[in-house]
């Protein structure tokens, strides 16, 4: 699966929250794509980019209620109608489109009566109505509040979500969770030092042993549901 | 009772309504403030048209769901948190904030369901967001669907609920409407020309008497809501 990140900042070299994301992006086999960094641009170069994406991202910090003017400005330029729905073709169908945004107020406060009065995902609806008529998998937003307030742990989750969110097929299910992180095992062990691989060696066959065991139960869970007929 | 119109449109001169509309407000005291024809936004010229209005009204077209890049480059310049709501001071508090929105689709497209499958509301409010911030009084936005294929009745009844929808004090109430066709009235006939002007007189002179007529009968319906109690 090819995941394709289209950051919209303004003042991405300002941003603690970007770099993490970028630090954790960079772990992972995707593209990171910076429009701000863009001095003009190149439809056809940016429309190909789309074409040969599988989960596409849009990552960006909320200005008033939206993503920053050059977002708008890549959908105002890029997508032209012909592209997204031209003679009946939709190169964009079946796609996925993810959001992340990030602020630096409280999620309590994105709701009807909160300060802001408005919901996370009615900021987002624009968006995801061009999704909708290009015809994409729609997945849900992943919202980053006040990052440089968490602590250390909180941003190490986080880093993982992100990461998730990234490439974990969706939906973001127990099953396919376990076989992202059974896959993710292997290469955050490699990259220890030699002193810990005998540590990492025995995280991963306890992680094993866990997902057999998780097996297990589940089958007996299902026996039981199905009674004792045989 | 001064009215800025805050036009976002990249292609204006090939927008037949956009041309309709601004003749229509060229006919009533507003101001016409054409974002897409300024070369570099000077905030704190842009922060005065603001202080000095009282109803202030974006008027676009839909691009993607949204107002086009030009009016979000606007809003992420000239809004500064420190002029929306800096020190506690308010500086648009009480104004009123009207959106004038135009689509080459029916209306009817516009609804969960259909074939844009977001509404109109929807898709604005992230610019009510920001006038409820401010602390603004937010006015029903204007919807104008396909101009372009209305009859000239249409468009002549749309002109008129254009410059209601400038200058006619909110809410759009029976008596609001009355009070402003009853002021505009004279204005109207004093255009017409010298053989016309005894018509426009007759026209005059039966608004007011069905204003009268309409008072009576008002005061009459009362009375048979209070009973006979006197």
């Amino acid at each position: 699966m090819k995941t394709l990140i289209i950051v919209a900042h303004p003042e991405i070299e300002n941003s603690q929250t970007q770099e993490f994301l970028y630090q954790g992006a960079q772990a992972m086999n995707v593209e990171w794509h910076h429009l701000d960094a863009i001095a003009q641009l190149n439809v056809e170069a940016e429309q190909q980019l789309l074409r040969t994406a599988d989960r596409i991202i849009f990552q960006f910090p909320l200005y008033w209620y939206a993503a920053p003017a050059s977002l708008k400005d890549w959908e105002d330029t890029v997508l032209t109608r012909n592209f997204i729905y031209g003679d009946g073709r939709f190169p964009l169908a079946n796609k996925e489109l993810g959001i992340v945004v990030t602020t630096g107020r409280p999620l309590k406060d994105f709701r009807h009566g909160g300060t802001e009065n408005i919901t996370i995902d009615e900021m987002l609806a624009s968006l995801r109505a061009v999704g909708h008529l290009a015809q994409m998998k729609i997945l849900p937003a992943m919202p980053i509040a006040q990052f440089s307030y968490q602590q250390e742990a909180e941003q190490m989750q986080l880093l993982i979500d992100y990461q998730r969110y990234l490439t974990q097929p969706a939906p973001d299910s127990l099953a396919n969770r376990e076989t992202w992180f059974a896959n993710q095992l292997p290469k955050f062990i490699a990259k220890l030092p030699a002193a810990d691989q005998f540590t990492g060696q025995l995280i991963a066959d306890t992680f094993a042993q866990n997902q057999a065991d998780l097996e297990q139960l589940r089958d007996a869970l299902n026996l039981l549901k199905e009674g004792e007929e045989d």
